[in-house]
């Protein structure tokens, strides 16, 4: 018996690491935008790493998945044309397929390889890509948005990496303005927004830039993400116009199971503590 | 230049770590009961470990602190005499003392080297530890509770490493039958429950230990910190009679500065996610 073995992830800019205990690594591959890793842990399933970043593990996605999708999908009054830019691992995709008002849901994510990856490693992530209502995409999300339609989506979903590398576009008011154009009025832009412990400065950026756009209100909700540097993370929801009140009685009523999501938790967190309030108001 | 050097915790239990990236290493005593090391870190200002265990860093610790104190003291109605068996960083002293209805709360760590290191590298935390209504003692939790005057405590505050090691006899039966007894009819026990995803099982486990010793209701709430496996840590609420309403509008109109804490964040851990619910009514 050797000592099991254990990989970390160091995140430079907040100065902390996340790690697990791994059984073995299981695939790899250098597509043309990134490198991919898979790994077996002995707690979480499998682990996918994207640069040496975590990107999800089988055990506790579906709180990062959810908080994607339903607080956005409760808030619109009826969302039927839903894009995802990046969303590569197709569990945000499952998510918004469990709204049975949706008519059509584009994941356009640049790498093809990590929806290869999420197939053959996370296929319980993928089991609605066969859906009709489904279309996936592997292109340039920046040019996806450019090229949409004018007010042809109701919601649109920002499931990226970290402002750096591939992801970089996905991050300034060029890539909102292509997303405020292509919304309808009553439309919601929802983007990942990482730590609101270490990274609020990115977070107001973010909404500065979302503002310069043309986007009116915006709300942080705060959501535990062990696998995310400091375990607590976020997505941060922008519309055009009119607030975040959402359908709470259909949200209580759903015909579907979440394990994170309920009107309860959408409830509590549109209530930000007064310290991630305070910065974001400054 | 060295490159910056990375400490980890590998915890076990959960089969996940935490990391920081360090300056250097300040401090090292071993006590009669553990080792107590303290690092200056990049990012999170100074690093306490007790037996290599995270215990807080400078910058996260108003989360655990805050969390441990204000929903107990603001649900039970008029809370004067205060106990917290463990603590020993007064981080919880602290919060409990911004209570001005508080008339009395003991500290009683069995280690005194854990405020000696607190007072010289978290002075923050130590800035009520001369409060006249402030008593510190070091000695035995065990014993101190079942020394305890009967009903003369309404909140008893469990701030304790994990259930392993000197704080083991602080997670049973005849344990919380101590703090029965010598709380209150309308008192509380609030005590720190570790991980609400990765450790359901010893949470249900306390919950039931304190249900033999009399407790009728429990209240699990969960909130981020960061520096604690999961990055996502709970406290757990028991009660001799009555329930976890609480004092809204003192919570609201409060006359004392707290980051994490507000009556909205109390109302929202009142709401558990659905996965927690359903593993801890199971």
């Amino acid at each position: 018996m050797t000592a099991p073995a254990w990989i970390h992830e160091q995140f430079e800019p907040t100065g902390s690491a996340i790690g697990y205990r791994i059984v073995r690594k299981l695939d790899e591959v250098q597509s043309e935008f990134q490198k991919i890793e898979i790994y077996e842990t002995t707690d979480w399933g499998n682990l996918m790493l994207i640069d040496g970043a975590v990107m999800l593990t089988a055990r506790d996605n579906f709180l990062y998945h959810e908080m994607m999708a339903h607080p956005a999908l409760f808030t619109h009054p009826d969302p039927k044309q839903v894009a995802i830019i990046g969303g590569g691992d197709c569990g945000t995709l499952r998510e918004v397929l469990r709204h049975r008002g949706v008519d059509r849901a584009v994941q356009c994510d640049i790498d093809e390889q990590v929806t290869r990856m999420a197939e053959k490693y996370f296929p319980e992530l993928c089991e609605s890509n066969g859906d009709p209502r489904a279309e996936l995409l592997f292109d340039d999300g920046v040019a996806y948005m450019r090229d949409a339609a004018p007010a042809s989506l109701d919601v649109v979903i920002v499931d990226s990496t970290d402002p750096v590398g591939p992801a970089e576009g996905l991050f300034n008011r060029a890539f909102y303005e292509s997303c405020f154009r292509a919304l309808r009025d009553d439309g919601i832009l929802v983007q990942q927004s990482e730590s609101p412990l270490a990274l609020l400065d990115l977070i107001r950026q973010m909404r500065a830039e979302m503002g310069k756009a043309g986007f009116t209100a915006f709300r942080t909700l705060p959501f535990p993400q062990p696998c995310y540097p400091t375990g607590w993370w976020s997505c941060t929801l922008a519309r055009k116009r009119g607030g975040f009140a959402f359908r709470e009685g259909d949200a209580d009523g759903k015909d579907f199971e979440t394990r994170y999501y309920s009107a309860g938790i959408h409830r509590g967190a549109l209530t930000l503590p007064p310290f991630v309030a305070a910065a974001l108001d400054a």
